[in-house]
Formats: C-alpha cells, sequence, structure tokens
C-alpha cells in the first residue's frame, strides 16, 4: 500500500458530463416480440396500424330507438331491435323504428337514433310485455346518436407510433384493433451487487465491526418500482479474486451490472482495478463533482460479443440511491427504448433557507402542491449526511442546489429550484 | 320490455359525493407479515424501531488515518490498519496512528480521522510495500471524520411509523435494522369482468356486429400499473344467469370486482338488477353528473361474512378507463393501508381554449414543464368522444373542468384549471 497513489488518478467530470457520457455509451437492446399481457411499461418498436374500423359498423351511442330523421317526431310502429352482438334482422323503413342499445349496429334504413328519455310507449302487446307503437318526442336529426363505421379508429390508420410507451390506454388500443402481439424493445436485465467485507444480509445477527447491507434491498427496489428486471448478486468480499468470479459469472445473464462500495481511495476499493485488469473493461469516468457520490464510477466492457455495463456506486446508501436515479434509471430506459430517459424536472419554491455546499448538490426532499398556489413547496428532508439513509424517507424529489459561491452562499425560503421526480407525486 | 322505466330511477350524484361515498364504504383489509423482498409498494401496519444503532460502532468517513487529534500536524509512526469489516487489532496511542479506511471502526484512542489527500509518506519498509511513516499536513480536530456511534440511527430510535408506503428508501431502512420482516396491510384482489354479447377476445376476428373487448386489457393495466393484483374474469354475455355465476365464483378470491358494460338503460343493461336481486348487493349510486362516465355504479354485498366492493364502470373505453383512476384506484388503495388515497391535483396552465360540456368533464391531458415556467402547460388528447380510447394515449392528466355556466362558456388558453395526475411525470 506505500506506492498507492494519495489522490485520485480519476479527473472529476460535471454530473452533465457524467449523465452524457453514460447516454453516449448506452444503446437500445434488441427487439422481441410480446404478447399484450406481458407488454406493460414496454416501448414500442414498430408503428401500429388498425386493421379494422372502429366501429366497424355505424353505432348507437345511445339507448333508443333506430329511426328515419325524414319522419320527423311522431307516431312509429316498433319491429324489434338491435341490440349490442346482434346483426339486426330487420330494415327501417318510413313510420318504424327498431329498439337499439348502445354499441349496438345501426339497422339498414335508420338514419337517426332517438334516446328512449325523448320517447313515451303509446302501444303494448296484449301480454303487457311487447312495444307495439312509441311515440318520438322531439325532431330528430339526421346521424343524431349515431357513431358512423370508423369515427374513432379509421381502417388503416395509424394508431400508436415507434418509440411510444404502452401504458393502459395504449395496451387497449393495440387490444382494440385484434394485435394481441406486438414488437417491443427488450428491458435489460440488472445484475445489482454489494460489495465490502463489513456487510451481513438484513435478518443476521451484527457482530463486531459489521453492519447490514441495505443498498441491494434498496436499489433492487428502485429498479423494481422502474420496472427493470433485476438480479440479487449477493455480497462480494474485498478480495480481487471473488469479485472477478462474481462479474464473470453476472454477466452471463446481466446486461448491466450496478454494484455499491468498493470505489474510493481505501485500499480495499478494488473494483476499478478488477474491472481495468480482469474485465478488460473502459473506465468511462471514476470521480463526479457532486454531492453525494463523488466515487461514482462508470465501465463498460465487451462481454461474448455483447456491451455490458458497469455502474459502481459509492457504498454510502443515499450516495447508491442518488446516483442510482441519477445515471443507472435514464441509462435503463434508454435501452429499453425510452426516447426522452431523463427523469422529469419541475421547478419548485423551498420551504425553508438551504446552506450550499462545495460541490453542487442533490438534497433530498418531499414536493407538495398546496392548494392555492400553483408553484410546488420543496421540504429538504433533514440532515444530507450521506450515510443517513433517513433522508430518502418519503423522498420524492431531489433539488438540484449549485454549488457555494462567493456571491451566493444560500438558498433563500420560497427561492425557486429546480426538482428532479424521483417518487411517486 | 314495454313497462321498463324510461328514464333512470338512480338520481345523479356529483363527483364529490361519489368519491365519499366511495370511500366511506372502504375499509382497510387485514395486516400480514411481509419479508422485505415482498414488501414493496405496501404500507405499513406497525411502527418500527431500530435495535442497533447506526453506526453500531464509531467509523471513519473517510480513506486517511485515525490519529489523536492532540498530536496536531506532523509525524505519526503508522501501526497497522483497521479495515472496514474488521476489528481493528491495535490501539492508538500520542504519535502513532492505524491506517483506516471508510466506514471501518475507529480504533480505541483514536479521536480524529485525517484523510490520505492530506498526508504524505514519509518512511517505507525495506521491501517498499509498508507505510512506516507519515507526515500529517493540516492540524486535525476532535472528532473529525469520524462518524459517532448512532449518529444515523439511534438504538431504539423510531425509523418507520405506521400507514406509511414502503418505497425503496423505507425498505432500506428496514434492511439496516435487521428488520426482514414487516407488518403491512394486506393488498386487495380485484377481479376484472368484461360485458357484453357484442365482445371478442382481442386475439379473434371480428364477425359482424362484434368488437374486440379492450377494456379488460387497460383496466388490468391501470391496476397492475399501480400494484394492485388482480384476476381476468373474462367476458360475461348479457344473460342473467351466466353474469351471477361469473360473480359468485369471483367472489371466492376477489376482494373488488370491477365490471365495465351493462350498467346503461338498455334492455341488456343487467347488472343492477343482478347486483340487487341475485348478490343482495346494496348499490350506493347508479350515476354520475360527470362526462364521461355517467353510468358509473358503485355497490357493496356481504359474501362469506367479508364485505366485497362493486364497481360497475360503463362500457365505453375511456369512460372506463376514467371512473377507474377517479373511483377504483383511490378505493384500492384506502383498502390496502394509504390514508391520502386520492390522486394529486396540480394546477396547469391549459394549452388552447376548451368549450365547457353540460356536465363537470375529466379531460384527458397531457402536462409537460417549460424550462422557464414553474407552471405546467396541460395540452388537450384532442376529441374527447367517450369511445375515443385515442384521448387516452399518452395521457398522463385529467383536467378538471366545471360545467357550462351562462357566465362562463369556455376556459381560455393560459387560464389555470386543476389536472389530476393519472400517468408518469
Ligand atoms: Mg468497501
Ligand atoms: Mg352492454
Amino acid at each position: 500500500v506505500a506506492r498507492r497513489p494519495r489522490e485520485s488518478q480519476y479527473p472529476l467530470v460535471t454530473v452533465d458530463q457524467a449523465v452524457d457520457t453514460v447516454l453516449r455509451e448506452t444503446v437500445k437492446l434488441g427487439t422481441e416480440s410480446v404478447s399484450l399481457k406481458d407488454a406493460l411499461g414496454k416501448y414500442l418498436a414498430e408503428d401500429v396500424f388498425a386493421q379494422d374500423p372502429l366501429p366497424p359498423f355505424p353505432a348507437s351511442i345511445k339507448d333508443g330507438y333506430a329511426i328515419k330523421a325524414s319522419d320527423g317526431a311522431g307516431l312509429r310502429k316498433v319491429l324489434g331491435d338491435s341490440t349490442a352482438g346482434d346483426v339486426p334482422k330487420n330494415r327501417v323503413t318510413a313510420g318504424y323504428c327498431l329498439r337499439i342499445s348502445t354499441g349496438a349496429p345501426v339497422p339498414e334504413g335508420a338514419d337517426s337514433v332517438i334516446q328512449v328519455e325523448d320517447t313515451q310507449l303509446t302501444k303494448e302487446g296484449d301480454d303487457g310485455k311487447t312495444e307495439l307503437e312509441i311515440n318520438v318526442l322531439k325532431a330528430p336529426r339526421i346521424g343524431q346518436d349515431i357513431r358512423p363505421m370508423g369515427c374513432d379508429i379509421g381502417k388503416g390508420d395509424k394508431i400508436l407510433c415507434a418509440d411510444m410507451r404502452l401504458g393502459p390506454a395504449e395496451l387497449g388500443l393495440l387490444a382494440t384493433v385484434g394485435c394481441a402481439q406486438v414488437m417491443c424493445y427488450k428491458t435489460p436485465t440488472v445484475g445489482v451487487l454489494s460489495t465490502g467485507n463489513e456487510l451481513v444480509e438484513p435478518d443476521q445477527p451484527l457482530r463486531p465491526g459489521k453492519i447490514r447491507d441495505s443498498n441491494r434491498t434498496t436499489l433492487m427496489a428502485v429498479l423494481k418500482e422502474h420496472g427493470f428486471t433485476y438480479v440479487d448478486l449477493g455480497v462480494a468480499t474485498d478480495d480481487p479474486q471473488s469479485l472477478m468470479n462474481l462479474l464473470r459469472q453476472a454477466l452471463k445473464s446481466c446486461d448491466v451490472i450496478v454494484t455499491s462500495g468498493g470505489v474510493s481511495m481505501g485500499e480495499k476499493d478494488l473494483l476499478k482495478a478488477v474491472l481495468q485488469a480482469d474485465m478488460h473493461a473502459k473506465v468511462h469516468f471514476g470521480r463526479v463533482f457532486m454531492k453525494p457520490g463523488k466515487p461514482t464510477t462508470f465501465a463498460t466492457a465487451k462481454y461474448d460479443g455483447k456491451k455490458k455495463l458497469f455502474f459502481c456506486l459509492p457504498g454510502n446508501p443515499v450516495s447508491a440511491t442518488v446516483t442510482c436515479n441519477l445515471y443507472v434509471v435514464p441509462s435503463l430506459r434508454k435501452m429499453s427504448g425510452n426516447t426522452t430517459p431523463l427523469s422529469s424536472i419541475v421547478k419548485a419554491k423551498v420551504a425553508a433557507d438551504i446552506h450550499l455546499d462545495p460541490r453542487p448538490e442533490y438534497h433530498r426532499c418531499i414536493l407538495t402542491w398546496q392548494q392555492d398556489d400553483p408553484i410546488p413547496i420543496a421540504t429538504s428532508t433533514g440532515n444530507q449526511l450521506s450515510s443517513r439513509l433517513l433522508s430518502m424517507r418519503s423522498a420524492n424529489g431531489l433539488m438540484i442546489l449549485p454549488e457555494v459561491k462567493e456571491s451566493k452562499s444560500k438558498i433563500e425560503k420560497h427561492d425557486l429550484v429546480d426538482v428532479m421526480i424521483i417518487g411517486y407525486i
């Protein structure tokens, strides 16, 4: 250890540079055919066109009677009905009508629908069950309460475009047009590894010098919350051989590996060396000018002909969580076909003065909207020490605070700041 | 059909009344013990206290040397090291130091840590590998770069409260304090049923008079996106016996049943009657003064000693989706232990004039934030016909528009409106 460098050899890059580098090195995974029930949250790899018009026939908008508008208001003989799912057996001619239900096909000859509320029964059958004649109380218009064939979706219309996210409504559109199988971008499989001789599992008692590993639990939950698939790679001890074996094994099934710990200046911080020497990885950056998360390291390597990404996050729980949101999540989104992979940023008023740090700070906060103010309030979660996971509790935003300057040492109460959304609002 | 009522017997209730009724009739499900890996998104049913302090020992914040501050700047003999996970074997006495890594226990006798960047190596062993003496370049302070025992979490601290949502950070806190199993509220199982003789499955070709069922696909995806468990109950034909059998069967495994279709004024709209006659359900409301979604129906029944909820949504795809967001999602959230079950509402500027409807309208929109404006823009998704699922495409908000009045017939471009958030932003 004597001749180790006493300062980091990695230049400090800015957060913007780091994000740019990550996104530049991130490429979309391939495409695959996905069935409707597995497609939620995926991104389309193709445009989708309607094979049929919707509705596929002129359809009634109301429960009422299919009539000829030219008959005007007044009496009509009831010929029978047209209910949804049936094909009407009768034609409507002058003086006649068919009972019709919402969504049912408008029978031939009819050009208008009058809703039941605007009619009266004038003659019923002897059994008291059959309608024989009604009175139309309001003069109808041609086309009234009829959805023409194709009025919602025309045959051949492009209903969804490549790169769109498949949410509930988009899946409904696919179902409507009979597209039960669709080409989507693959979503990455992410291995999550913790490193450190000090770590024990959450269900284990503490022994002297040990702490429980929380980072895997948190990081896997961040990935799950964003809909990504993850593999629990466990804990690696601070030993180059063990690290290398774990990483090599993981690359067989993972597109991306997210680690925490092992990237600082300690003699047991072996990850950068192992990545370069054993995995032939290129380290794109090894330090970022930010708080928390300075030792964040990003590397790529070829393995079995495929490009693999390594996000080596700091070991401090808050640093790991913040940098996962800042770098890992956008990268995984881009890989999955999301063309706007960065998290949304909104402006908010800070709830109280905040002193600025020598580094640009990603300050955990809770965003809330007051009833009478269109601009949300950002409330700090308190002491921002990077080991203090309590500062992440309930946080749904990260205030993006500039580094301290002589001319500006604090953000004052009610000043506007940019807030990155990282949770439910 | 002759003597059927020609106007709905159900009074029109307001949306606020309907939401109040739903939430009043909704009760939290019971509690269950959940393991950490299954707890994401669940709500805590108990307060959680730390069994151990964090850190469980005074820990170094930096990679550097554990020293006595009273020695000041200057030379120190290097006794060995303290790395994370180990118990330091040596005491630090005057004139001596121990190499220490981030997170490692501070050895007895030391009261300060000096980071490696602020030191120089002054003497190394003959092998060139051992550090024998260093020079401390800056006068240290007592406690410098040391996290005292319990500084992040004190032993016995309440780290999470009952009713909190377990997100990634909260799960990390549970892992940290060794709480691998936790009492949470159960989440409901929701059966999703479509009704109508006109419906065919999404993967089936159209036949005359038929359309494809999109509502189940959309509604199941809304539930999945919100983390609820659902059961696909298929399609019921418009036949009381078939409806009743399906509902009875479903109640064996479902806490809540969500249907679409069958609640309007047509003669095949049988749901309300079946619920009341066959399921002995109480219909709390059968019409709501809103657009879309007027026929929305909500009922409750006892089954096997348990209270079951029925949300009978309209058959039009947009109506079903909007009312699912408005009524079903908050109810399921409350059932799951969420004490603030309503969706967030933000203020936004409308992008263009909107003409008001005779009914209060839930107008689909896309919320976006411009770089220079703290108030988001709400852009209509276009034609709001309730059959037009395209109006839900990419929508992440519902503008809550008042009914038209003589004094106010439209919302003008850049006016502020309330927008309910229904998707990712
Ligand atoms: Mg370590
Ligand atoms: Mg129907």
